[in-house]
Parts: C-alpha cells; sequence; structure tokens
C-alpha cells in the first residue's frame, strides 16, 4: 500500500516546510482530502488504521500542517484571543476557563494573554493578537473605561468581558456592580450591623465603580451613615493591608463589605492576625464567587458574578452565528452566596451554600 | 503631505483583507518599512506623529496587518505554546503566567490552552497548536509519563514542564518531588510526630510519585512506621474529602503531608469543621508553594517549587539562542517555607515565612 516516493531530501528544520500535504498524501497512499481531515481533526472522520497511516507519514516526512496557510486561504484561524487584567487572580482565572470552554464550545481555540493590570501591556497584547489575524478579542481590560479609539484602530471585532459601563460600537458583558454590592449589604443590614465599612480598590476609577455606589446607596435607604472606605489594591496582599488598616480604624465598624474575594481573603489574614473573630467580632461579606472563597476559614459569603454564563454570552457575540446584530451591553445579574463569615449559620458538611436572592437587573 | 489615492472600494468585511500594507503607506505618506514598523512594534522606533498616521490610515482602510503572511514567510510566528491540566489551580496560574513573562522577555508570546486533566483534551490541543505553526509547546502533561509518540508525531518542538522522569529525546523540567516529601517529613519528626499520614492524588500513576517515595524513605530513614495513605483529587474538593477520611482513621495520625497545596486547603476545612485544631491537634505540610498558601488560617507551611526559574529554563531550552544543544533533564530542588500549619511558630505580621533548607539535587 504505501508506496516509496522520490523526495527532496531533508537537510534541516529550514527544509521542513517544503514538504507539502500531497507529499504526505502519497507517502500514506490516501488522498489529499484525508490528510486534512486527520490534520485538522474533521470536519469528516477517518478510520483508525488510516489516521495512523497518516500519522507516521506526517512523522516520517517531517511535514507541519501549516495554519498560515490555511489562515490565508480561509480569513480565519479560528481562534480568539482573551486579555485579562491577571490569571493568577482566581477570579479572572474562573472567568478564562469559561471563556476557553465556551470557545471549544463552537470550535474555536483560545490564545489567553495577561496585562498584570498594565495598560502598556495591554495595548500591546491587543496588537499583537490582531497582528496574528485572530478572528476576535475578548477583553476584560484594566481600566473602568477602556481605550476604545485603541480598540477600533486594532480593526479586529471586540468584546467587552467584566465590563458594567456602556461602551459605543462595542459588545459588552459585565454584571450589575451595583446590585451585588446593595444585596450584600443589604444583607450586613439585615444582621444588625448600622456601621459597615466599604474594602475598595485602587486600581480602577474607583469614583465610579458601582460597588461603592450600592454600597452606599443601601446604606442611606436604611438611614445608616457611611461607614469607612478603606482603599487598597485587589490582591490577597492588598487585603490585608485593608485589614490592618481596619484594625486601627476609630469607632471601628462591625461589618465589611469586600469589592473583591482576593481582598476579603486578606482582610480575614489580617484580623485573625489581630486576634479578631470573623464574624462573632466582624461581620465580611467578599465579591466575585471565586472557589477560594468556599474553603476559606470561616467559609466567605460573597456575591457570585455568573462567569459561566458571561463567558458564553460573550463568545457568542464575538463568533457566533448571530453576532452581526447591533452591538449590545448586557448585564447579568449577582446573587448572594451565604456562608459563615456574614454571621448566618449554615450547616457542616455537603452544600453549606445557600443562595438568597437574584439582584434586580439595574 | 496626505494624498489621496485611488482604492479598491471597500464593501464588507471580506474585502478588507484586500488592503494591503503598500496601500497604507501610501495613504500615510510613508515608506512600507514604517508601517512594518508600527505594525510590528519594531525593530526600529518610529516618531509618535507618524506612528499615529500609519494607525489613523490603518484605521480608515480597514487594513489588519495580516500575522500569518508573515508567518509563510519568516517561518516563525514568534509564538510559544502552553498546555497545562487546569489554569483555576493556583499553581497552575502561578506557572502559567511565569511561562508568560519569561517567553516575553524572548520576544514571545504565549497562547495559553487548558487540558482539564483530560489526555484526550491534551492531543487536540498540541495537534491545535501545532497547525497554527507555533515555534514550540511547553507541555504540562495530565500524565506522570507522557506520550512521546505524540509529541514526537506533533513535529513541533517541546519542553516537559513540571515533570520529573526521564523524557528520552526531549527536554524536560521539573522538581525534586522525593527530595521536597522528604524535608517536609522530616520536619514533621523534627516536631516529635511518629505517625505521619500522606494524602496523595489519584489521577496520575501515583505508585511512581516522587511524593509518595520521599514520604517513605523519610519515615524509613527514621525508624517509623508508615502511617496511612489517603488518596483524593488534587483539588479543594478531593482534600476534604480525604480530610473526612482522615478524621474517621482508626488509630489518627498526628501529622499529615499533603501532595499539593490544594489537598491541603480542603483538608484544612475538613478539620476546621470536624473540631480539630491545626497545628494543635494535627500538623499539616502541603506542596507546591502556591499563593493561597500563605493565606489560609492556620498560614500552611509548604513545599515551595521555583516556578520562576522553572518557567525561565523552559522556555530558553524552547527558543532561547543555545536551544540546539542536547535534550537535557532539569530537576530544580525544593524548599520548605515554614509557616503555622506544621506547629512552629513564628511572628505575626510582616515576612512571616522563614526558609527551612535546601533540598539536594536527586
Amino acid at each position: 500500500m504505501t508506496s516509496i516516493v522520490t523526495m527532496t531530501p531533508l537537510e534541516g528544520p529550514s527544509s521542513r516546510t517544503q514538504v507539502t500535504r500531497k507529499d504526505v498524501a502519497r507517502y500514506a497512499g490516501v488522498s489529499t482530502a484525508v490528510v486534512s481531515y486527520v490534520v485538522n481533526d474533521g470536519p469528516k472522520k477517518v478510520a483508525p488504521a488510516t489516521e495512523a497511516k497518516v500519522r507516521e507519514a506526517i512523522r516520517l516526512l517531517g511535514y507541519r500542517p501549516n495554519a498560515a496557510a490555511r489562515a490565508l486561504k480561509l480569513g480565519s484561524s479560528k481562534t480568539i484571543g482573551l486579555i485579562i487584567p491577571d490569571n493568577s487572580n482566581p477570579f479572572f482565572s474562573l472567568l478564562a476557563h469559561a471563556v476557553e470552554d465556551a470557545a471549544a464550545a463552537l470550535g474555536y481555540a483560545l490564545f489567553m494573554t495577561n496585562s498584570d493590570g498594565n495598560l502598556a501591556k495591554e495595548k500591546r497584547n491587543l496588537r499583537s493578537l490582531a497582528a496574528r489575524q485572530v478572528d476576535g478579542v475578548i477583553l476584560s481590560s484594566v481600566l473602568l473605561y477602556p481605550d476604545l479609539a485603541e480598540l477600533e484602530s486594532a480593526d479586529i471585532p471586540a468584546v467587552l468581558l467584566n465590563h458594567a459601563t456602556d461602551a459605543a460600537g462595542f459588545n459588552s458583558v459585565g454584571v450589575d456592580l451595583a446590585g451585588g454590592a446593595r444585596i450584600a449589604v443589604e444583607h450586613l443590614i439585615s444582621h444588625g450591623h448600622t456601621n459597615i465599612a466599604l474594602a475598595m480598590g485602587t486600581n480602577t476609577g474607583n469614583d465610579f465603580d458601582g460597588r461603592e455606589l450600592g454600597w452606599r446607596q443601601a446604606l442611606t435607604d436604611a438611614g445608616l451613615a457611611e461607614g469607612p472606605i478603606i482603599r487598597s489594591y485587589f490582591t490577597r496582599d492588598g487585603g490585608y493591608e485593608a485589614g490592618k488598616k481596619f484594625l486601627r480604624t476609630v469607632n471601628r465598624p462591625t461589618a465589611i463589605f469586600a469589592s473583591s474575594d482576593m481582598q476579603a481573603i486578606g482582610i480575614l489574614r489580617a484580623l485573625s492576625e489581630g486576634g479578631v473573630s470573623v464574624p462573632e467580632d466582624v461581620a465580611l461579606i467578599g465579591f466575585d464567587g471565586s472557589a477560594e472563597a468556599e474553603y476559606s476559614i470561616p467559609s466567605l459569603t460573597t456575591v457570585e458574578q455568573p462567569t459561566r454564563a458571561m463567558a458564553e454570552v460573550a463568545v457568542r457575540a464575538l463568533v457566533g452565528a448571530s453576532s452581526d446584530t447591533e452591538p449590545e451591553q448586557r448585564i447579568f445579574p449577582t446573587r448572594l452566596l451565604i456562608r459563615r463569615s456574614c454571621g448566618c449559620s449554615v450547616s457542616n458538611g455537603g452544600d453549606s451554600t445557600a443562595v438568597h436572592s437574584l439582584s434586580p437587573l439595574s
């Protein structure tokens, strides 16, 4: 079956690119279409024995399937780029994983990059992905108001993810930050707290962060004075610093709403080191719904963002069949996952997470 | 300066690919080389005003720089692929971030994919990256003994990362798992423990995992009997199950060495719910050195893997200048980060992490 063919001798890596699909097909005794199916994992099925023959030919001849050539021909490399601020933040790694799953479900590979909370790196990543001709980019910007001109000049389909403000001309997907903060603070009020602090981030335009607005609104609606606002980075270390500042506060509040789970984890550590018990001395609620929040001690009551649903909508808006409709802003409601840090007593073991309520759409 | 040029009318996205670099250059009144420098962010600098002119021309004409065409021409897209088992495991997200930084330092973009602990998905990702003509792949396999034939048939430069066994023909980078386990168990023995359990994973070929060998060796060397081995997934949930099993153990050990930080975090929760204090009732040491381990309560003593150094060596082995040497197996030593869960008393606040010792190279 396998016939010997005359080949250009292979003399090094550089000559390998000269081996074509046709050479592989001849060597394996199959059609070039079959080689294509094996290389692209479809669209048609290939019998295992035939696939083995083709793979052996690919290996022997040093053939490297050329996506670049295919991309030129097809005008598409079936790839989505994702830019997130920090993959080592569990919230973003969860979100990235959800985006990857949603992309895979539509036949797209995901190329993920970090911006490290750095605007210059975010722009560089955007240009790099556009230059590599990905089909589109999902941008979770480090900025509350991303540089839309930059996004426009990259001239690539884009969707803003984890984005709660209007972005003219672009699809955007986010959560109702204000609504989420409100149900968290209302829950703390229902526990009898009247002096409630806010642990807020420093790395966005804070004045307009919905979490701050929601915290303030809930206090105002209940006729309560505003507790102190403690600003720190959206990290464990930032939360730890915030917790230490909180311990030094005059007229110390009895409850804290933290605007990220990472901050809440750091606050827990600072309070524990300061001999302050959660929830007995101070109640605490986080924001994000990351896996780590479930495993802190005490387990963390938190406002959950629906990462999976957000990722699916973002991917479909970018490359789904119905993507040529008007740009749209999708805001998802959040829900409060009740565990122990707020002062509720939940049963041990099993599913110790109770869902409090859905916040209304803003 | 900007002269009006006659252009093929743009009538939709499909015609955009017809706009060339030459069109952009004419419209902006610059040479095509300058367009190239702007698009590729180098190698030569372009004056800000000129860059603005080029970017405006790119935007107006709807030009999309064609990486596919460049890749064909250059034979390289300056891109590395990374395959890891699970990006939402903090150890792997840390490792991925370190790889991305190391790649960026050498001018390479990183395209990251997850295998979800699934061998079929790992293979699919490998083929997809090879077909997209990345310059090389760094594979952190779900298997203790990766499918090297698969890696060979993908015909793409590859380095195995987080890999501690010999892989004929491939560069590999890993840690001294046995040595790391040994210093952890020896440390528990130095605290007076004589009955030490092992929490081990189930998702690799466990019989040959160095952590199990190191645990056994340390006990044997000290003349101690082996404690129970509790097998569970390398996740928080897996650790939680392991912790509950541990609580039901007859002749319950007074110390646990957990083979991942994630497992240790889950064990902490199970023990806390069972009213068992760490380290007072049971001492605990983890493995990995993830950020989460620093923030658990009590903070987790753990065997740290040098992720940054491992990532740098892996990237350099793949695309560095001296990459055409013989395939090499690099095994890094680990170190014990002493915190509270082992029973040591460390000072509050500041740098509460003490380094115990370096394990010898295996």
